[in-house]
């Protein structure tokens, strides 16, 4: 009888088996992992830029594929890279096996292209590592209870890795991806850049829907709601990276500071819209018309004027801007308002930090250090552990650099 | 309710869907089947060169892949054809669903890379068809009992086409190919060749195994035994091809030849083992330790010499040559046999056809026209429909021309 061990799970990105030499040089890393006296399970996304490839082809067939067909096409990709990773790990001398996410258990609903995991049975999974080989999962994929295969939508690989961890009780699940981990803001605006040691869910879910893009919104939900320890580390050293986790397993309280980090999103669009009557229901008609277009609206504002007119702003992920367009003209005779304006020259600008919670006067000073450098805040929004500012795009860098230095962030 | 309508299986090889301009000419051919009226069942092969790609791939990470991992990347080829045609089949306005080898409940064994069928559990399909849906089917795979991706080895699609016929009750199974059917010989050869219209089963097993190389074996042995008719006919026009089906089903008997075709197959090399004792169990051994090294052997014939010790002379593959040679050299002390010799300089050739079992003298005849034409026959092999001379290889294309003429299949 084997000893049980502990499980963890490895993820690997596209560009981390972008060709067959970085597939082994994963191969070596999952089994160094091994060697320590884990049980591995292994997490990859398809090679390098097969996905897109898979679309450009599908693209010659036809402009609108099913979904159900192009989720069985992009399924190859996790496919092709699941069996080479096993074949270069067994010629290292290791065992291992190969699961597509059908053969895997992950269970999701009919949504193709865009499927939620509903459910994992684990059974096949926990026979393997049983037997002590090393599992290799495609990530991104997994079928339907009609027994179609469907795939997880962007940054879907992520989760499948924490849905593996979850449904395995992992010690942890390491996301590998090309950068050390989790930064204070971005290194390429700030050398004096730092990297995070440690971060609550709500930081990072705060960080990631504020414009950090290491690790994807739904990948983290997950993670929090089943309490997965997550590593964002760099498949390219051995160094530690980010450690994201519950609050209150975090060990570097002591010497955490009031903010973790400084965002910024340059992909936005300020919206206007001047003149509305201010009554009941106004904003429900226009915020509803908008979400049945699936039109994500981020920060929203509304002013009274003293004619008794409204105006209301809102600013939007820039691809949407056509389509907002379409959707004010035909509102506007039905609203009766004035007019509307779109601005894209907006960009938004964050901090993020669960120590403010326990600090009185952060937005304040936020305030304050924007006022300083004459840069004019046009909209701001805030959550317990956020605040967010709307400001030119052409102030952005210098709005980072210097919250970034005022928050004591700059290592 | 919909009538129920008679089922056809259309079988596509790799070069049929080499491309999206192919794949779309295909989904207008099984287009066309189903508005004569049919419900159709399409099985396609990875397009063009895609298997060979993926063998390449692995090969840069490893020499011996297992062969489980092997056909977990091999079987994506097929998932990627089926899913464009059944989009490029959905574009034109017709329901389609795409369905790979386990979701099609095709059951293999666990050969890997050479995997045979068990058992097709049609539910899905059944359901697909009643739903008035166009099926594509992956070629070439299955699934284990245990849940792993199977693949069928050389000429699998073919199989798989035959079997889902078989499982579907179908009207029967269309192959298409680059030719306009099977020939009476290779039309390199004889510019006279003409296509047959029609062939029973057992001919068309003696034409393939003894050089014809439209048809996998394989699939017409399968397509025997289960009665499944098959039409083998060209991808690029719309011309009646060659149909196969019980000899009892053959409309054509009346004005049949006695000879239906003339094969051969020039990659024969004929060994000779000499000085061998004449006792019993000799023949055994020799043929015991080739047959363990998994060769195969084609004719065999034994003579027994004045001085009491035999000659046995056989025909392998020459892609054999070394396994043979070393096999024969460790046997050598053992069996205490005098010499060998390997000869590549030899050819077979065949005349195949029905009408020889209530025709006499066809043998004689055979013999007849090739020493009319001074060409020596080395080794004799028969069947009740087949006749095989080995003779040296560089007259084989004259031995084919007049044993087509002779037997009157010029047209």
């Amino acid at each position: 009888m084997r000893t049980k061990k502990e499980i963890i799970v490895m993820k690997f990105g596209g560009t981390s088996v972008g060709d067959t030499d970085k597939i082994k040089r994963v191969a070596e890393k999952v089994i160094k992992a091994k060697e320590i006296g884990n049980d591995v399970v292994v997490v990859v996304s398809a090679m390098g830029k097969t996905t897109d490839e898979l679309i450009d082809i599908a693209s010659r067939i036809t402009n609108e594929p099913s979904r159900r067909e192009m989720d069985m096409l992009l399924s190859t990709g996790e496919q092709v890279s699941i069996s080479l990773l096993s074949m270069a790990i067994q010629a290292m001398g290791y065992d291992c096996v190969s699961l597509t996410g059908s053969q895997a258990g992950i269970l999701t609903d009919e949504v193709y292209s865009n499927a939620k995991i509903l459910n994992i049975n684990n059974t096949r999974m926990i026979k393997e590592i049983r037997n002590n080989n090393i599992l290799i999962v495609a990530g991104f994929q997994g079928i339907t209870t009609g027994g179609d295969i469907s795939t997880l939508g962007r940054g879907g690989s992520d989760t499948t890795a924490v849905a593996v961890a979850a449904t395995l009780d992992a010690k942890y699940c390491e996301i590998f991806t090309d950068v050390d981990g989790v930064f204070s803001t971005d290194p390429n605006i700030v050398v004096e850049a730092g990297k995070i040691g440690q971060l609550s869910y709500d930081e990072m879910l705060e960080l990631a829907s504020s414009g950090a893009k290491v690790l994807h919104l739904r990948a983290v939900e997950f993670a929090k709601k089943h309490g997965v320890v997550l590593h964002v580390r760099s498949s390219f050293n051995d160094n530690e990276g980010t450690w994201i986790m519950d609050d209150e397993k975090i060990t570097e309280k002591m010497e955490r500071p009031i903010i973790t980090g400084v965002t910024y999103d340059t992909n936005e669009v300020k919206i206007s819209v001047f003149g509305l009557k201010d009554i009941p229901g106004i904003a429900s008609r226009l915020f509803g018309a908008l979400a049945a277009e699936n039109i994500n609206v981020d920060l929203i504002v509304q002013n009274v004027s003293e004619r008794g007119s409204a105006t209301i702003s809102f600013t939007i992920k820039s691809e949407d801007i056509n389509l907002v367009k379409k959707v004010l003209e035909n509102l506007k005779e039905n609203l009766d308002f004035a007019d509307f304006n779109m601005d894209p020259g907006v960009a938004k600008v964050s901090i993020v930090g669960a120590g403010m919670q326990t600090h009185p006067g952060v937005a304040a000073r936020m305030f304050e250090v924007l006022a300083n450098n004459d840069i004019n805040i046009e909209m701001i929004s805030t959550s317990p552990i956020r605040i967010s500012c709307v400001i030119r795009k052409d102030k952005v860098r210098l709005a980072v650099k210097i919250l970034h230095t005022s928050f004591k962030l700059d290592k």
